[in-house]
């Protein structure tokens, strides 16, 4: 039955699949039913979901809560050409949470709350460009996807990273106006900004890049750039889309500096569409109507909608202080059982993450940057057999960068169901593993002896 | 209560909104529920709302069979890391309904499917440019929003219209990238797309662009641009995000040739967050996750998700044949009474629309160019003045450029009572249109003279 509903899908859909995220060979699998952190498909099977729709749902599926907040607001309606009260204690909330967030503006995604996180910098500095780190994901605004796919045989010189689109067909305007940068490299970093000091409206900055690895910015990295930043008239801003969840107050409560403008999404909508912007009510006034010159226009039919503001409300209250503590403590205790697995299987494999987040690394050392952490063909094929092990064999549920996201529904039973999932799938994918090490150091010897 | 809620707002959102749209002198109104064609405020005052969300809901609020299917939903997840028959379903219907889709993918908002059209046609067509019409609305991407708000002050030639960004601080390079035309005028159109032949992804179109006029793009405009597209290697791209209301099939069912891309929202969502783009299958390939380049990656956390697939396609199965003849019957009823109206208060107002939706213009002749519609200060004054006696006094919610966009919900009798409301409206706002004539005249006059 999901090969029926491909079947149907290739007619009507690119490729079958209206997001790439749930594309699988030979075919996507369907969602009859959810609920907490099971998942259970059209043909009756049942899956353990580590990958909460792609770290959006911090309280899993179906959360009583949630859903009986948002069936009460159905009856009254999913949005007008009028406010609700429901954004505003939305807002309040967000805002009492994060003491660098003095106002907020939401929108429908996360690729919307960069979007117009970047417009908002370039009104407030005067200036054209940003700067982002070479391998971060930040949504699909052309200027924020810049190099978020560069390989090796595109991305240059580690000194002076190329701007790489991952779009065929970007305008180059796009690609001139973006500085790429290797994240937590401090020295060549700030070389870099330096270069182009009075033309970076912001610095942005995802400060737990799950495409580069999965490793946090450092103190150091954060506080360099801020200060760079001051000297220069930029703004620093961090993509939390992703990260909102790893502290209380986000994660960029890690850090000694906190961002001028941060955007979010995924788990701040409850399961529902939604993007954020918040920061400086200084900057953050560009964007006021009430102004005698509209500076930075801006609604959206659907932004603030009381359906998701709702949802993001109760899914907020509930992911209190204490259930952030004991889901990040889950987590450790899931990344030590793990390394456990890691360690009797006896294969070349490492983990990175952070709060309530890891990935899975095929390499005895955890990468640190976006170079060590780029996968050859030979990796990404190793992963994916992983992957499908997982869900075929397993059913376990984890991103295709073999990541973890958790929710507050997991517990320590599925922790232990996936640790030993992963130790009978690092046994299968060993043998590879090790041919591809093998394989390399001929290769280092070849090199070597030229 | 009203108020006490924005004086809370103005702490936590900046401007006191999320969306400038709902903002309003001296503050927004907030809604406590809805039902059909009806919201009633926190202060328990009730309205007919002839705006719904912006042209979004065609049946009104909390129709009962989308809230049923949407409650039913949400007991089975609203977002996964898998694929739903919901989206498959949704795609089947939207393109059995319009002749020229053959491939969709959904998005979470407007902004995002234009978006995501003018990237697929950069990718297909291997050119930087968008050509689009002086005035239309399309979203807030950089390159989609130009000219938008051009004014006369910065407009320039009618013969070369400028490219005046919309946000402070938009790039030059993304001004370089987007050719501005007159809407609706062959001639000028052809010569300046001439000019810029071989740099032209698409030319995107509104076919009934609210912003410009809310009158429709004339057949030999949609043909003249289509003829043109066809030499130069470049797309026709529709943005029917407002417009796919007007026909069974869309707005594009009124022409003779239909265009290669569609981006679609609002109405699509049945009240949720959406957007899709559809259209060739050989474009929309470049999208195909299956190839071997990824030429164009996408996808979306909230892409496509069940709940607003779900509500969407129970919507459009409600919006059928029937209902969108008899839907614009009433409206084509409405226009005519306040006709009436017009004549009876014997004021300089005329009518445009297309389909459910009609705009008011105060002036006695109907504009047929974005100049023409631009409004003066002086004018704007009076819309204020016109929009704020209907909701404040006649408990009637239009859009702030005095449009309505009807909904399935509305009947004879809540057409009457927009007739007369706005003939008392008329009447009120009776001496300050005459005075503006008189000036006006005046003015002229003294030109001449000179």
């Amino acid at each position: 039955m999901n090969k029926s509903i491909y079947d149907r899908a290739t007619k009507v859909l690119t490729g079958g699949v209206s997001r790439n995220t749930i594309f699988r060979e030979p075919h996507p699998y369907y969602v009859a039913k959810a609920k907490g952190s099971y998942i259970t498909d059209v043909e009756g099977v049942e899956r353990i979901d580590f990958a909460n729709n792609m770290a959006s749902l911090i309280h899993g599926h179906s959360h009583p809560a949630i859903v009986d907040a948002v069936t009460k607001q159905l009856q009254n309606g999913t949005a007008f050409t009028m406010g609700t009260e429901a954004e505003v204690s939305f807002a309040e909330l967000l805002i009492n949470r994060s003491s660098g967030f003095e106002r907020i503006r939401f929108v429908n995604s996360g690729t919307e709350a960069v979007m117009t996180m970047i417009k908002t910098a370039r009104v407030y500095t005067k200036k054209p460009k940003i700067a982002k780190a070479e391998g971060a994901y930040h949504g699909t605004y052309d200027y924020a996807e810049m190099s978020q796919t560069a390989n090796p045989n595109n991305w240059g010189n580690i000194d002076k990273p190329n701007a790489i689109p991952v779009v065929e067909g970007t305008p180059q305007g796009a690609i001139n106006d973006v500085i790429i940068f290797p994240y937590n490299d401090i020295e060549r970093t700030i070389k870099i900004l330096d270069q182009h000091a009075n033309e970076i409206a912001c610095v942005l900055i995802d400060p737990v890049p799950h495409r580069i690895g999965l490793f946090p910015a450092t103190n150091d990295f954060i506080e360099a750039v801020y200060n760079w930043t001051r000297k220069n008239n930029t703004l620093l801003a961090f993509d939390e889309v992703v990260t909102y969840r790893v502290n209380y107050a986000g994660a960029q409560d890690s850090y000694t500096v906190k961002p001028d403008l941060t955007a979010m999404g995924k788990i701040i909508g409850g399961g529902f569409p939604i993007g954020a912007l918040a920061g400086r009510a200084d900057i953050m006034e560009v964007l006021d109507p009430r102004g005698k010159i509209l500076r930075h226009p801006h609604s959206g039919t659907f932004s603030a909608n009381p359906i998701s503001t709702t949802a993001g409300r109760v899914a907020m209250e509930l992911f209190d202080e204490e259930a952030v503590l004991a889901l990040n403590v889950l987590t450790e205790k899931a990344k030590h059982q793990i390394e456990e697995s890691i360690k009797i299987a006896d294969v070349p494999i490492s983990l990175t993450g952070a709060g309530s987040m890891f990935r899975i690394h095929f390499q005895a050392n955890a990468p640190t940057t976006y170079r060590e952490t780029y996968q050859t063909k030979e990796k990404k094929e190793i992963t994916n057999e992983l992957i499908d092990y997982l869900f075929l064999e397993e059913n376990i549920i984890m991103i295709n960068t073999c990541a973890c996201m958790f929710a507050t529904t997991l517990t320590q039973k599925e922790v232990d169901r996936l640790s030993d999932a992963l130790l009978n799938g690092f046994k299968l994918i060993k043998p590879k593993l090790d041919l591809l090490i093998k394989n390399n150091q001929k290769n280092i010897t070849i090199l070597s002896n030229c």
